[in-house]
């Protein structure tokens, strides 16, 4: 089974889902076309950047595939032209499944390097995490706010987390890598579609009072 | 003289109390479960991360050493049965001396480790420092607040630089590695304690008129 | 034509300028003398070094040039000497020029590194924009700010890209290293000095309607 095009459609439609996030927020700061390129490319790069320099891979997976600064530079760039469709419900829900896909295909690219890389499992899942979140960290503190996935109460690091349990899990049964990344991915995507249908809250943290 | 439990106890102490630190600050940020881990971990593995990157060591101290990842993660995870307890003066007083302790390891173990990588003396305090500091810097960073070393007009990256340039110097005169490293960490770690209790401010920088 | 002590002056110049923008918004905001230090370092600093990590380049160019840190840390130490002076008009416009300087040759130098490393001209133009900026950003975030170089709607970013621009479309034509390096200097700078002399404004980005 060829997993390859399935994958690199899913690696497209999340770099997308990512990168849009950040040119949303950007442009709600009012920032300008320099604001919004940059935003757009650390959100849509900067989890898989912080992986590659963690693990010491060169080159670096936007240089490997360049192709990808391509693809966001023609989706920031032609922006005005149909920005005015994601407004829909429709474009919303589509914006919510893509980068839910995004968060399962890099947590599991993060847990799968870092795994042959020869990781222990506890730093494979946080590099899964890592992957999957630190664009939207950066996104955020770029755009001077505390990080969204650090305090919106909903579930979107912990899909990353679970997705990565999953993957290592399996991998430790013997079944075919091909079978445990799409198992991984659906965890981890999965969960994520599903927290956001029956709208789930994390458990607040016990306050700590000054 | 073998130093290494003492270091070792030092080190649990000093990583404890920084995760600690990020804990408070990300529960005062009203940050869910998945902030209060991250600004924990940051805070805890933030500096001697920047410092294996800037001085290209692999695998990263944290990948190398799991077992203090472990350690965090127990502490954040057990938190609200004793987070109470710290509340009482005895509390506070002991995290004061245990981030005193741990400023003071992380200072030296920078410039250690730069010093053994043939650096000159000011990149090696500048490694001390980082190393020291940078936890604290991000955690400040993520919350959205300036970094509160930078800004709280109290001894804390000077200690740091002080503990890193006694031990420097004493190790010119030729004195056994386990001294000068026990000396550079009471220094810093002495100055520190001596800048609480005496309360001592540093001098405003003459202030930029707009 | 040996061009090398004409690029260390501008260098020299360009790191200065740099730090000074550091040490203004850290006095702006209040710091004590470590946010001071630790922001103009940063400033000055934080471009190239960002860019030898991304392309793996160790030793740092500032552990490399050991002299640029002295230099940094005189400037800052003396500055309480001749801050009024830079306060006139002409203090001003000479920072204004200088900060112009930094900006080409930066670029040109994060572009020169990343074409010798064999990057493709897209990733060659970005390591020339991130290095010429990235200081700049970096400030920002630690004086808990919106990044200046994405919001002020001024050109920037958008000169180190045309100078890089130009760079390596000169150097496609055979022409000696040298010529080409000074012309994307001189396009970079010259821009941004034009920029600045016409009060020149980036386009708005559409806006994003909530």
């Amino acid at each position: 089974m060829n997993l390859h095009p399935f994958l690199v459609a899913i690696e497209v439609g999340g770099t997308l889902a990512f990168a849009m996030s950040g040119l949303i927020e950007a442009t709600r700061k009012r920032m300008d076309i320099v604001g919004v390129f940059s935003v757009a490319f650390v959100s849509a790069f900067g989890g898989g950047t912080l992986r590659d320099i963690l693990l010491d891979r060169r080159p670096l997976f936007w240089i490997e595939n360049q192709e990808y600064l391509w693809l966001v530079l023609a989706m920031v760039a032609t922006t005005p032209l149909w920005l005015q469709t994601l407004r829909h419900k429709v474009g919303g829900r589509l914006m919510e499944l893509a980068d839910a896909l995004g968060l399962g295909l890099f947590a599991i690219s993060g847990a799968t390097l870092a795994d042959a890389a020869g990781m222990p499992a506890l730093v494979s899942m946080m590099m899964g995490v890592v992957t999957a979140v630190f664009g939207g960290v950066s996104r955020d503190v770029l755009c001077n706010e505390v990080p969204k996935v650090y305090s919106d109460h909903r579930p979107y690091a912990m899909c990353a987390l679970f997705g990565c349990g999953v993957f290592l899990a399996l991998n430790t049964t013997g079944l075919p890598l091909p079978i445990t990344t799409l198992a991984g991915i659906a965890a981890a995507t999965g969960s994520r579609l599903l927290a956001l249908v029956f709208d789930v809250r994390l458990p607040a943290w016990p306050a700590h009072r000054d």
